[in-house]
């Protein structure tokens, strides 16, 4: 028998619980053992759970049991997360999460440990709640240089993506549809903004390639600024607007980025809709692989941690050998330095001069125009591929000229 | 140092062969130890080959080498494949494989014999060629009662239906375009027939339920019969043909069946086109998770076996319980016994006389027509969900009515 502690009796930690009771008799014939949950911690109170009389507020009790050799974090945030997940492996715990900041943060240290402790940090939850993406990559894949991650990962903004998509709502009303729903938070920053597609983004590009790929050096951009106009121009242009997380190998060095991307109808993740998520990962020798679910929820998201803990009493006694290492160097290629071609809209006036002014700055590019009436005053294209820098420095001369009143959004455009 | 012998040096063989090469610093690595090829076995000489000197006609050299730890049999085919498999594994080798045909057929005998050795039997590459889908099956869904499997597994007939679809191609054109690029090969009859979905599907229900299912057992129909008439009053009914291998627990036993479906445009598979598989797995605690990529080719399998070897260097000296046995009970629901909607065309003289008869014999159906003046002369309908022994017997007693002139074809119809 394995005992097992869950920290964190919100959704994810009752959905861990719910799971485990469910389907404990094909579950312990998967692991090859039966797994005992001997305590769940929790600073709240549960007096209707049938689970009472195993909820505890004493951490020590549950770090100084012998008996417990799986520590189960689903609490979120960086603290007590961090503290009690490095005394638990310290400790010799084998420990398995759901949260992705503190994988984001501090995986490299304590991945880590736990090799060093020769026990296992698993954290298959962290990225498209359900979807087997962690382990999909590190051992299925395994044979293949991963040359390119393209990912939706963030099921709040898709969700609001496709509501202003499909239904024609705007931002505001389809993120109040999302919080109506559950679906997105009452504080919708870490979602709207890209924060949390971002943290995602950072695990999956440390794992396929080695190195910790801190989220902070990653560029963020969220989805507030995408309008109705820039939906209905992508509509015109046989595209979708979604939010893209972005990882590439490049030379030695990777590139990551999170932002809206314009990409085309018939692209693999144009048609990830809703809160499902998509995820392609390119291999050299694989080609194309796409995994698609549901990215977040109590039972998908319990799926992936039970499947973590199967795992780990399958292999008590050892390292599962997912690890990546701090770099000595810097590995980040500089968003500047990375090309893409962009959707403008600017403001005029004057249209023939800005027309001419924009051939003249970025070559020849594909001008666009909608019927909507409130595009009237606006001329909008998309431009040849150009340097991220080289965008910057053009749109800021631009915006100086006297027939340019202003810049209404710059959105990436891809086309595979 | 981990010494391989690779059986067969067809396109899986030298793939394999030459990612181990390529990517043989990241391989030692993720596998924790130095893979060397020791032996490449095949009748044919290839006096070229920059590996010639691994070649050997010797299996008994092989089996008998005891630094010979992992066995990689990419021959294909039931014999010698199976002689070689079992004395292998009985010798103490880990053995992986991409070979479909000895996984359906004497599954549950090989793996019986590698746990009782505490070696491995791995086979990521016999279904959906570089998809990463037996893993994530037995180990991230382990968590789930995997309620329902749904996919497209033969690229060959994925991409002539595609072609019928977008292309206009009538059957034979589509299966001679597919001969010409490869897809296909001289004899397509395995993959046409639906015999290699089959296999696949018959490997991905034994692993889910965790019983033997026989191959033989599953209802299969290929696609020969689908003409270009049925492609286009799908698309009027805004649905496409797809091959789909179907595998679903119903109460505690198991239906499988291989056959041509109507779909709707929006199910998740239908987007799945040319050479590419997809597959779709219902658990009760993950919902629906897709997988998707080329099923097929070189080194798409080659990735998969290798991440198979990689997977039992890391775990050497263990049995990974991937495992299922046989069962004393029939477990295969038969397939009079399932229900499904149908559509008919029927040829006749008399529309009117066919209508009421049909209506009388499945109450309402819904009628379907298009411009194509080919169909003039036919009845085409959807029926309510029928058992399928009820529809036989309908179908029959229609036929011989006197107005009736033939039954064209009968098509499954699923809605999701």
């Amino acid at each position: 028998m394995v005992k097992i502690a869950v920290l964190g009796f919100g959704t994810v930690g009752s959905g861990v619980v719910e799971v485990l009771r469910k389907n404990s008799q094909s579950i312990s014939r998967k692991a090859g053992d039966v797994i005992d949950i001997k305590y769940i911690l929790d600073i709240r109170d549960f007096p209707d759970s049938p689970e009472r009389h195993l909820l505890t507020k004493d951490i020590d009790a549950i770090l100084d049991d012998d008996e417990v050799s799986i520590v189960v974090e689903v609490m979120g945030g960086i603290e007590p997360a961090y503290s009690y997940t490095k005394r638990a492996l310290l400790s010799g715990k084998h420990v398995v999460t759901s949260n992705k900041e503190l994988v984001a943060t501090y995986g490299a240290e304590l991945l880590a440990i736990a090799k060093e402790k020769n026990i296992n940090y698993l954290f298959e939850a962290s990225v498209g709640g359900g979807i087997p993406i962690i382990r999909p990559l590190n051992q299925c894949l395994a044979a293949n240089e991963i040359t390119e991650i393209v990912g939706i990962l963030n099921g709040t903004t898709n969700y609001i993506l496709t509501q202003m998509i499909k239904e024609g709502k705007s931002f505001e009303e389809a993120l109040h549809d999302a919080q109506e729903k559950g679906y997105a938070e009452r504080n919708p920053e870490a979602d709207v903004e890209g924060y949390d597609a971002c943290r995602k983004i950072a695990i999956l590009s440390s794992l396929a390639f080695g190195y910790q790929v801190d989220a902070e050096r990653i560029h963020t951009e969220g989805i507030t600024k995408i309008s109705m106009e820039d939906v209905e121009y992508a509509d015109h242009m046989e595209c979708v607007i979604k939010l893209l997380a972005v990882s590439r190998k490049m030379g030695d060095k990777i590139f990551a980025r999170v932002s809206p991307v314009i990409i085309p109808k018939s692209h693999s993740l144009a048609g990830v809709e809703d809160v499902f998520n998509g995820i392609l990962v390119r291999g050299d020798a694989i080609g194309d692989v796409m995994f698609y679910g549901r990215g977040a929820g109590k039972f998908p998201t319990a799926s992936a941690v039970v499947a973590d803990i199967i795992d780990i009493v399958r292999n008590i006694d050892r390292n599962s050998r997912v690890i990546w290492t701090k770099s000595e160097q810097d590995l980040m290629v500089d968003i500047g330095e990375t090309k893409c071609s962009y959707f403008v809209r600017i403001k005029t006036d004057d249209k023939p001069a800005v027309i001419n002014v924009i051939s003249r700055v970025f070559g020849s590019c594909n001008f666009v125009s909608i019927a909507n009436p409130k595009t009237a005053d606006e001329v909008a294209f998309v431009t040849p591929p150009r340097k991220e820098k080289e965008l910057s420095v053009a749109l800021n001369s631009i915006n100086n000229m006297p027939f340019v009143n202003a810049v209404y959004n710059v959105i990436r455009v891809e086309k595979e």
